[in-house]
């Protein structure tokens, strides 16, 4: 049993729409870098696998795992819509410290190139495909509701893909970057009115591990300092807050509370900015900006890198790809490189605290299938 | 945290092809159920839910659960092949244990009717189904050895299908029940050769649920007295032993010392009899014959209700069904019921200890996805 877990090794694949390579390939990528970042022991050192995903045909991680040698250990997959890699996380973390498993190697995973089309589709029940009320509408209606509340402007939305794709230059890793100005983001294809196609995350084929085990005195680890999941409820039309706001909120209280920080005391922050209005919306609900200030705090600079406290260094999922699986793990891959310092171009400054949100779903009817919020470092 | 999980509760959804019904309908009739059985505190006293499932589009589980008003706890989802409900089981157990829940409910849920035929499909990468390989073909090879080696005849083969679909006319539930002969088993549709059609399990449209919780004294609680999961690894064709041998039997061992009993002590087994040889093999992997006597040990009407330590009292996979993420858990609802007394027609006299196992998987390479295998009662 350890009183910390640590983050001993992070990996990804490169975040692209590559529907030559197989899923398997993209997981070998991811899992090799993490095994070999965390130093000795290797495979043989892994005593529990909790994978992300949720599309693909079940086994197919697995086979991938078991080709490098990861075999007769428990190997759990876990569903958690978009939140599915930090729910892994999030479990893999309680095995170590409850003392069921010493190392754990957490693994995120999509290939959405070749599974995506034939796993949403109105024939298999998604009933809000067939409707149109797929993701890009029900963020497009959080924004509206801002709008009209005047809570935020269309060229605030816009700010944030601007600045996202901007810190994506430095990130080799990410599916797209690019220096777009509030015009062009304004001006690209209308997806779900008023959001734009540069306001909307890509779909991605990749993967994204990490090795947690205990404290091990190696500078190099990153400490686990909280890590909180839960589920939404059913959508309560009489709220006051856009969809996920309360449920964010909630789950990010509780992992500060863990912590013992407050949002002041993040030095960066890696949050699920599917659209733009969704990293406004969280930025609000993680205590960065009061409830209609997310717009003026992306404004001020504060989260652009150089800022106080960056958000989304990465590109977020709005640049650097949102393979759903692989997500969550792939926000935890930045937040270690971060914290080590080994960020490069997109370094932040003396980054010691990191936060990392992932908010799941949105069927209709939910408030959310699931967030988490970890914070790591310190 | 909790010295010893029992199940409070259980509960299940009749076991049929039944598209007419959503997978929502089915989730209540199992929670519904497990929760009024459970007795007090019902959803309001349940802080985590684990639920096993293969297919189906991503939240529709967890949307049927808030409608139940199941909202604002972590709700994990699993997929583990044929072994997801009882994965699920076990790593809810797990939390149980560990402090992290306090109650927790396990759900298990399939509709094959409308999600199979789109998930499982040679353009998603399905390799195995395009090939011809496919789980029936998989099980056909080791009954082929079987037969070869002189370890099973066809008869016996045919008498496990017999033994079963006989002990299903007991079973309210279950999807398929009826008094066959062994020369009417031979003489139903070839599957894949050597297995016949009633030699197969039925796809089928299930859920079913239990609560887990602490001990409290209250007589109907059933003790689990050990939970083990292990992934098998790739397959080593150099292996003496079929597909799913080697897993079952060290998972199996290692469920067997943890509870401190051995394989003679336990009065029922539900074991995974997804085809005929699935039974034979699995007996022996769990010790109830050595390796090439499963055979004779059905032959010897020790198996059957009414014998010393039958298996599959409830019809087994054969001919309750089998909806892949609902069929742990229905084993373990069956162990339940047993173990109360409460199986009418298929009471096994005197029941104190039952074996549940189930396996997992078999994508092509692999020696088994998972294999659980729990001791409950005594």
């Amino acid at each position: 049993m350890s009183e910390t877990v640590c983050i001993h090794g992070a990996g990804s694949s490169r975040f692209a729409k590559q529907p030559e390579r197989s899923l398997a390939e993209l997981v070998w990528d991811a899992v090799i870098e993490a095994l070999d970042d965390a130093g000795p022991d290797g495979a043989d050192g892994i005593d529990a696998v909790y994978v992300g995903t949720c599309f693909g045909a079940p086994g197919t991680a697995q086979r991938a795992l078991h080709t490098l040698g990861i075999v007769g250990v428990p190997i759990v997959t876990i569903e958690n819509a978009c939140a599915s890699g930090t729910t892994a996380f999030h479990e893999a973390r309680a095995a170590i410290l409850d003392g069921r498993a010493r190392r754990a190697l957490v693994l995120g995973v999509e290939q959405m190139s070749t599974a995506f089309a034939g796993a949403i589709h109105p024939e298999l029940g998604d009933a809000e495909g067939a409707s149109g009320m797929a993701l890009p509408s029900l963020y497009a209606m959080s924004a509206s509701r801002y709008l009209a509340n005047g809570w935020v402007t269309e060229r605030q939305l816009a700010q944030v893909s601007v600045k996202n794709h901007r810190h994506a230059e430095g990130n080799p890793r990410a599916q797209y970057s690019g220096r777009y100005t509030v015009e062009e983001v304004l001006a690209s294809r209308p997806i779900a009115d008023p959001l734009t196609l540069l306001q909307c995350c890509p779909t991605s084929d990749a993967a994204a591990a990490v090795v947690l085990g205990p404290a091990r005195g190696a500078a190099r680890d990153v400490p686990v300092r909280a890590s909180r999941l839960a589920s939404g409820g059913l959508w309560d039309h009489r709220t006051d807050h856009v969809w996920g706001f309360a449920l964010v909120r909630d789950v990010a209280a509780a992992a500060y509370e863990e912590a013992g920080i407050g949002p002041q005391d993040a030095d960066l922050f890696e949050v699920h900015d599917a659209f733009t209005i969704g990293e406004i919306v969280t930025t609000e609900a993680l205590g960065l900006a009061a409830e209609g200030e997310g717009g003026a705090l992306v404004d001020s600079g504060r989260t652009t890198l150089g800022g106080r406290q960056p958000v989304n260094p990465s590109g977020g999922l709005l640049s650097r790809g949102h393979p759903l699986g692989a997500t969550g793990v792939a926000q935890l891959c930045e937040a270690v490189w971060q914290l080590r310092g080994d960020a490069g171009a997109r370094q932040v400054d003396g980054a010691r605290i990191a936060v990392v949100e992932t908010m799941g779903g949105g069927v209709s009817g939910i408030d959310g299938n699931g967030a988490v919020v970890a914070v790591l470092g310190g």
